[in-house]
C-alpha cells in the first residue's frame, strides 16, 4: 500500500502504458495494470514482434519488484467485453485514477479489412464505453484520463493554429453576432482516428450527464522507446514497433536506417505532424494525473504533444546522421499531400513540462537500440499492405523523387 | 421485379419501417426486409405488447401479397452481429438504395441499466459501422438513407433557429475573420441520442474517404399509427407503444386518455418537441429515396418533421378532447425544464412536402385505435422506471401541480 493513491492502468502491457505504470509506481501510486495481451496477439497476426525482446508480463513485473521492491498488480480482461470483471475489479480497488490506452491504435491496421475495420470499432468504441458506465456504476468519484490523439483535428486542415480541444466561434443567433465555444469540429483520417472521435462523444455526454471528471489528451506522434525506469533492467525494456501497421514514422525511419532500408517516405512527405518522445508522453500523463479537472467542469482536453515536423524533413535529417536513402512510396493514406500545423500546448506548458525536442543524441540512442536489435527485424514487414481505399495501389519498390499524387487521391488533396 | 429499383429496408417490421416498406412496394419499388425481430423481444423482456395486435412478420408480408399482388422479401439477421450474412446480402441483391431504421431506438430504454446502457451504444455503433463497411466492400454505388433524431442538436439549446444538419460559424484565422461551415455540434440527452451523434460521424468519415452517398434524416417525434397503405388490411396494422419506455409523447397521451390514466407530463412540461405524423414520415423517406445526393457529394442532412409543440400544450390539447386529467411528474430525464425551439425544414418543403399539422381528426382517429384496443394496455407499464441519473427519484404518484426541479436537476436548467 503506497501513500499517493490508485491507479489503474488500462493497456499498461503497452508501448506507452508500460513506461507509465513503471513511472507512476516509481512516484509511489499503488498501480494495477489491466490488458487483454491482444497488442501482443496481433504481433502474432502479423508475423511479426517487437524489435526489443519484450518480456512476459509476469516477469516484467517480477524484475520490477525485484529491482525496486514495488508491486504493480495485473489483471488479463478485455475491458470492450469482460464488463462484469471491470465494473468488479473497479468497485474493489476504488481508484482514484484509471488512465486509459486499451485501444487497437494503428491506423494501417485500422483499414486492412472489414475485419480489422470492426474490431477497431467495436474494441475501442465498447472499450471506452464499458469504462465509463462502471465509473458510474460503481458511484466513486474516479477521475478518467484517456489517451486520444492529435490525429482528430484532421492535421489542421482549416489553416488555423489547433487549440486545446474547444474552438472559439461567432455564430448569428436572432440577428446579433455570438461568440460560443465548441468542442473542435472533429475530422478524423481513418478508422482508427474515428474511434477516438466517437470516444470523445462518449466523454462528453458522459461529463454532461454523470459528471464524470474526465482528462483527454490530444497525444502526438510518439517516438523514443526507453524512460529512466525502462532503462533499470533489461526485463524491463519496453516495446520498439517498426513494422507497416504499428511502427510510427520518426522510429521507424531509425530502424529502416539500421538494418539498411530506404527510408519510407509518402507521397511527398509534405504532411505535417506533432510529435512527443516518450519520455515526455509519461511526463505529461503523470501531470495530467496530480491536475485533474474539478468536480462539474467540463471534460479537460490537453495536446500532448511539444514539436512538429514535416516528413521529409526528419527523413532528411535520419538520412543525413546515417547515412540512409530516402524514397518515395505512393501514400497508402487518403489525405492531403501538404499540410502546415501549429499546434497549442500552453497547459502543460503552464504546468512545468520542458519539452525534450528532436535532438541527435536522443535519435542517436534510439538509433543505437535499433542497431543492437536489428537482427530481430523482418524486413519484409516494412512495407504495409493497408490501403485507404481499394483503388489506392500498393507501392513496394517507391521512387527517388517525391511520388505525383495518384488519380485517387486527387480530392484528398483539395483543402476541407 | 418491378421497375423503380430494388431497396434494402433494415428495420422493416418497426414502427417507421413497415410502413415504409409497404409504402415504396406499392409505389413500384423492389423491397426487402432486414430485421431480428428484437423489438418484439423487447416487448417480451418488458412485459408488455404493441397496443395494436401486430401480426408475425411472415403474415404481415403474405397479407400484402394478398391483397396488392407485391413481393416484399424478407431476411432475418442481426446487422450488428451477422456481418458476413449482411455483406453477402448486399452483394447479391444490389440495392439501389439501403434505409437504415436497425437501432435501438428508446431513451429511457438507454437508461435502464448498464445493460441497456452497452447494448444501445454496442448495437446502433456496430450496426451502422457494418452497413457502412459492406457498402464499402460490395463495391456498388448504394445510396444509405439513415433515420437520425432530432435529439442531436440538444433541443436547440443555445437558442438558434435549427439549421439542417451544417451551421456557419465565424472564426478567427491568422487574425483575419472567416466564415465556415461545420457539422452542427453535437449535444446529445441520453445514450440513446448519443449514438445518434457517433452514427453521424461514421457517416462524415465514410462519406470523405469512401465517397459513399449517404442521407441522414433528423426525425422529430413521430405521432400517429396508420397510413393509406397499413388500412388496406387487419393483417397489415402497424405497431403502437404506449408504455414508459418505447411510447412516445402524443400518442401516449391519448392511449393514458383512452384508459382513464393521469396525461404523465414530466416536470413543467415546457419542453418544446419537434414532431412529424407517421403518414408525412414515410412520404418524406419516399422523397429522399428518389433524391440522393450527388456522387461526392458530402452527407445530405434533412430535418425530417414539420410542427413544434410545448408538451403542457399537448397535454392541454389532448384533455380538452378527452376530458383527461393532467398530472405533472418529477422528470426522469437530465434537461432543461423550458426550451424554445424553432427549426428550418426547407429541403422536404422545396421537395414538395405538404405538412400534416396536428388537427382534430387524426387526433381522434388515433384515440379511436387506443379506444378500440384499450385492453390490450397494461397500464402498470405506463409510468417508465428509467432514469437519467441513479439520484433522480422515481416518481408514481405524479402531481395536480407543475413539479418543482429536484435538486440534482438544478444543473440541468442552465442553459448550455
Ligand atoms: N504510440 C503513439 O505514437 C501514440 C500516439 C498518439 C496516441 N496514442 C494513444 O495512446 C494509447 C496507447 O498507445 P500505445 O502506442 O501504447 O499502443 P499499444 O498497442 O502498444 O498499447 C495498447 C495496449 O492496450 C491493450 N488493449 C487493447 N485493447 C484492449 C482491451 N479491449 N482490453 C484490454 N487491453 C486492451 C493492448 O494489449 C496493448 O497492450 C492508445 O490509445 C493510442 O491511441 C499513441
Ligand atoms: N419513432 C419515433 O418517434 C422516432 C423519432 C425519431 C427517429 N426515429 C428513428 O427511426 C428509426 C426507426 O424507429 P422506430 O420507431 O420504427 O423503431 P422500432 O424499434 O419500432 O423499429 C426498429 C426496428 O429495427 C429492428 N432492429 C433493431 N436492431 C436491429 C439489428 N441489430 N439488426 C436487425 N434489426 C434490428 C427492430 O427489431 C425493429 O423492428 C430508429 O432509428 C429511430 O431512432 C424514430
Amino acid at each position: 500500500m503506497s501513500g499517493k493513491g490508485k491507479i489503474i492502468v488500462l493497456g499498461g502491457d503497452g508501448f506507452c502504458g508500460w513506461p507509465t505504470s513503471l513511472r507512476l509506481s516509481n512516484e509511489g501510486y499503488d498501480v494495477t495494470i489491466v490488458d487483454n495481451l491482444s497488442r501482443r496477439k496481433i504481433d502474432v497476426e502479423l508475423g511479426c514482434q517487437s524489435l526489443t525482446p519484450i518480456e512476459t508480463i509476469e516477469h516484467r513485473l517480477q524484475a520490477w519488484k525485484r529491482i525496486t521492491g514495488k508491486t504493480i498488480g495485473y489483471v488479463n480482461l478485455d475491458i470492450a467485453k469482460d464488463y462484469h470483471e471491470l465494473e468488479e475489479l473497479i468497485s474493489d480497488l476504488k481508484p482514484q485514477t484509471i488512465i486509459h490506452f486499451a485501444e487497437q491504435r494503428a491506423a494501417p491496421y485500422s483499414m486492412k479489412s472489414p475485419r480489422h475495420k470492426r474490431y477497431t470499432v467495436d474494441n475501442n468504441v465498447n472499450g471506452t464505453h464499458n469504462v465509463l458506465c462502471a465509473i458510474v456504476e460503481s458511484g466513486l468519484d474516479i477521475h478518467l484520463v484517456h489517451l486520444g490523439t492529435m490525429g482528430v483535428y484532421g492535421y489542421g486542415t482549416a489553416g488555423m493554429t489547433i487549440p486545446e480541444g474547444y474552438l472559439n466561434v461567432r455564430v448569428n443567433i436572432d440577428g446579433q453576432d455570438r461568440e460560443i465555444e465548441i468542442p473542435y469540429p472533429p475530422h478524423p483520417g481513418s478508422i482508427y482516428h474515428m474511434t477516438k472521435t466517437l470516444d470523445a462523444l462518449l466523454f462528453y455526454y458522459y461529463n454532461k450527464n454523470d459528471g464524470v471528471r474526465i482528462t483527454d489528451l490530444h497525444q502526438g506522434v510518439v517516438w523514443g522507446t526507453n524512460t529512466e525506469e525502462t532503462m533499470m533492467d533489461p526485463a524491463l525494456i519496453n516495446r520498439f514497433d517498426y513494422e507497416g501497421d504499428y511502427g510510427t514514422v520518426l522510429n521507424r525511419f531509425l530502424v529502416q536506417a539500421a538494418v539498411g532500408h530506404p527510408l519510407t517516405v509518402y507521397g511527398t512527405g509534405g504532411q505535417t505532424r506533432a510529435f512527443i518522445h516518450i519520455q515526455d508522453s509519461v511526463r505529461c500523463i503523470s501531470l495530467a494525473v496530480s491536475h485533474p479537472p474539478a468536480k462539474g467542469e467540463r471534460v479537460k482536453i490537453f495536446n500532448q504533444t511539444t514539436e512538429t515536423h514535416r516528413v521529409r524533413e526528419l527523413a532528411q535529417i535520419v538520412s543525413r546522421l546515417t547515412g540512409a536513402e530516402i524514397r518515395y512510396y505512393i501514400n497508402p493514406r487518403n489525405e492531403s499531400l501538404e499540410n502546415e500545423l501549429v499546434v497549442r500546448n500552453d497547459q502543460f506548458l503552464a504546468l512545468g513540462l520542458n519539452p525534450t525536442t528532436l535532438n541527435e543524441g536522443l535519435l542517436t540512442e534510439v538509433y543505437e537500440v535499433a542497431e543492437r536489435y536489428k537482427d530481430r527485424c523482418n524486413v519484409e514487414k516494412i512495407i504495409s499492405d493497408s490501403r485507404w481505399r481499394a483503388d489506392i495501389p500498393l507501392d513496394r519498390t517507391g521512387a527517388a523523387e517525391p511520388v505525383a499524387v495518384h488519380p485517387t487521391q486527387a480530392k484528398a488533396m483539395e483543402p476541407a
